[in-house]
C-alpha cells in the first residue's frame, strides 16, 4: 500500500500510480474539493464520471459539523459520504489560520492564538473556543479515515517578516515530527491503512523553503506536499519557490502542491513534476456563474450570453457542453437556479480534469 | 395525435394513454413543476430515471424572462431546456392573480387590473407594466411550444362572493372560447400540434361549476382542467366541488386537477377519477429539508436525525433511499449544501410517482 510508481517521464514531468486502500491513483491527478463531505453540487457517480479519483475534505470543517467522532460512528468518511474512491483530508492548519487571520502575521489576532504546542482558534460558526494540537489533529483525521491525511502546519501568511516565517516553519517541523509519531501509534492501535504527508512550509524565502524540504523529506513519510503557496503572492514568487524546492524532493514520492488549480496553474505543475493538486476555484466559480473555457473565463450573467446557442466550450465534451446552450446556462444562472450551478460545476471541474489529461499526453508523448 | 385511451377502469378510477408529439402519457400521472424552465435541482435524464413523464412549466415566468420569442429562436421550449418528453404550459392566470392579489377579491389592487378584454399586471420582477389578453397567452405558449397548452383564466380566491365569482368565471368562458378560435388560427399558421386544455372555474359554488363544467366540456377540446382548487379551502370542499363536477366531464377525455400534489391528495384524485395532476411541492419541500415518507413528513433538520442511519423512507427504492442516511442528508441541509436539496427534491418526485403507481396496480387489480 502506498507505493508510489513512475510510469513515464519527460523533463522534470511524470505519469504515476499512487496505491490507496480506495483504489489506485493515476498521477498526476487534480482533487475536487468537498469542504463539507461534498464536492459542491456533484453527485459521486457524476465525479466518477468525469474522471474525479479522489476527493478533498477539511478537517476543520467535518471536526466542527457534524464532527469527527460522529462520523467515525457512520464507519469513517467514505461511508458517511457515500464516495467509494480515495480521499485525502487537509490538516485543518490552513483554515485555523485562514478563517482568523488576514494577510498579515499579527498572531494576537482574536480569534487564533498560536502556542507552542498547539492553536487555539475560535469556531467560524458559533465562535466556541477550540484547541488543535499536532496529535490531536491526527486523532481526527484517524476518526474521518481519509485515504491520506496531512500533517498539522501553520501556513503563514504571504506577507510575513522572515523572523516569523522562520519561527512558524520551525514549529511546524516540531508538530509534523509529532504528527509522524502519533499517526504511527494510532495505525498501531487501529489497524486501519492511511499515509501521512508532511507539508513544506518557509514563507517566500529559499533558504527557508530548503530547510524546510530536507526535514520533511527526512522524516521519510509516502508522500510529501507543498503548502503555503498560491497565499497572495504574485505567480512568479510562488513557481520561483517551487523550482527552488523540487530539486531536493524525493523522486519516488507523490508530490502534491496545496491550493493551486487553474489551468495555467495546473500546466505549470506538472511540468516541474507535481503530480498531486487541489483547488476549490472550479465550483467556486461555478455558484458564481463562471466558467472555465479554452479561451479563458466566460462570465455567463453577461448579456451577450443571452442568445447564444454554442456550448460553454465548443471544445469541451462534458456533459453541460453536451447538452446546453449558454442561454440555457445564463438563464439558469440569472434565475440562481439551482440546476445551472451544477451544470457550470461540473463543466469547470471536468475542464480541469481535461487539462491533465492533455499534459499526460504529451508526457507519454501521444 | 391527443387521442386519449381509456386503458383499465375500477370504479370511477381508470388508467389510460395520451397521445402527444413528444410520447405517449401514462395516466394517471403526477407532473413535476419546472417553473422556470428546470424542475428544480433536476437534471432531465434523473427526471426520466425516477420516472417523470411530463413537466410542467410556467407561462408567466417564462415570458418575463428569458422570454417566449427567445425560447421560439431556440427550436422552442423543449429544445430550450434539453427534455425530449412532453411539456404542459399554464397559462399564467393563476400566476398573474396568486402574484398580484391576496386571499380577497379585491381586483383593485395596483399590481392586478381586470379588464373583460384581459389583465394587466405589474411583473413581480421589475414592476414593468403588461397585459395579458386570451390571444397573447395563446401567442406566447405557441412561442413556448410545449405538448399541451392551457387557455387563460381567471382563477378567483377562495374567499370571493358568489357575485364575483359569477362575473370571473363568465369572463374565463368568454377568454375559453377566444382562445379556442386563437389557437386554432396558430396551429394552421404554424402546422404545429399542441392540444388546448380550458380551465373548469366557478369558485366554491356548485351550480356556477356545473355551468363551468358544461361550458367548458362543450368546447371540445382534447382534454378538460379543473381550475381554482386547493386555493386556501379546506380540502372537504375541494373534493365536494370535484365531486360535483365529475359526472358531467366527458368521460373519454384527460382530466387534470391543478395544483393538487400531496400523497393523500392523489390517492383521492385518481379514485375520482382524475388522470392528471401536478404541485410544486416535493421540490420546494426539499428545498427547506422536509422529505415525504411513507409515515408522514420528515423534517431532516430536526435533531433526532444527527446520527441515524436510517435511509429517508426504508420503503422506498429511490436513488437517495438507497445511498444515503438521514445523518448525512441532514448534515448537507444544515450546511445548506446543494446536494442535499438536490437529493431530497428528486425522492420527494419520486416518493409521489411511487404513490401513483400503487394505485395504478389497484386498478389493474395487481
Amino acid at each position: 500500500m502506498f507505493e508510489f510508481k513512475i510510469v513515464h517521464e519527460k523533463g522534470a514531468a511524470r505519469t504515476g500510480q499512487f496505491k490507496t486502500p480506495h483504489g489506485t491513483i493515476e498521477t498526476p491527478v487534480f482533487m475536487p474539493v468537498g469542504t463539507k463531505g461534498t464536492v459542491k453540487t456533484m453527485k459521486p457517480e457524476e465525479l466518477k464520471e468525469i474522471g474525479s479519483q479522489i476527493i478533498l475534505a477539511n478537517t476543520y470543517h467535518l471536526y466542527l459539523r457534524p464532527g469527527d467522532k460522529n462520523i467515525a460512528k457512520f464507519g469513517g468518511l467514505h461511508k458517511f459520504i457515500n464516495w467509494k474512491g480515495p480521499i485525502l483530508t487537509d490538516s485543518g492548519g490552513y483554515q485555523v489560520f485562514s478563517l482568523g487571520l488576514g494577510s498579515t502575521n499579527k498572531t494576537t489576532d482574536k480569534l487564533v492564538k498560536i502556542k507552542e504546542d498547539g492553536v487555539e482558534f475560535r469556531s467560524i460558526l458559533d465562535g466556541s473556543k477550540h484547541f488543535f494540537t499536532p496529535k490531536k489533529v491526527m486523532e481526527i483525521q484517524h476518526n474521518l479515515g481519509a485515504d491520506i491525511i496531512m500533517a498539522f502546519d501553520e501556513c503563514p501568511p504571504a506577507l510575513c517578516s522572515k523572523k516569523y516565517a522562520k519561527e512558524s516553519m520551525e514549529r511546524t517541523h516540531r508538530w509534523a515530527a509529532i504528527c509522524k509519531k502519533e499517526h504511527a501509534k494510532l495505525l498501531k492501535k487501529s489497524g486501519k491503512k492511511q499515509a501521512l504527508f508532511p507539508i513544506i512550509q518557509g514563507g517566500m524565502f529559499e533558504d527557508l523553503r530548503l530547510q524546510s524540504t530536507k526535514f520533511m523529506s527526512d522524516l521519510d513519510l509516502p508522500g510529501i506536499a507543498i503548502g503555503g503557496l498560491a497565499v497572495g503572492e504574485p505567480r512568479s514568487t510562488t513557481w520561483k519557490i517551487v523550482d527552488t524546492i523540487i530539486p531536493h524532493l524525493p523522486k519516488n514520492k507523490p508530490r502534491y502542491i496545496m491550493g493551486i488549480g487553474t489551468k495555467q496553474d495546473i500546466i505549470e505543475a506538472i511540468k516541474r513534476g507535481i503530480d498531486m493538486f487541489d483547488c476549490v476555484l472550479p465550483t467556486r466559480l461555478g455558484r458564481h456563474g463562471t466558467a472555465f473555457t479554452s479561451t479563458g473565463n466566460l462570465n455567463l450573467k453577461n448579456e451577450s450570453n443571452k442568445l447564444d446557442e454554442k456550448s460553454v466550450d465548443p471544445k469541451c465534451s462534458c456533459y453541460t457542453c453536451k447538452n446546453y446552450t449558454r442561454a440555457y446556462l445564463r438563464h439558469l444562472i440569472m434565475e440562481k437556479e439551482i440546476l445551472g450551478i451544477h451544470l457550470l460545476s461540473l463543466h469547470n471541474i471536468y475542464f480541469l480534469h481535461a487539462v491533465v489529461n492533455e499534459e499526460k499526453k504529451k508526457i507519454l508523448g501521444k
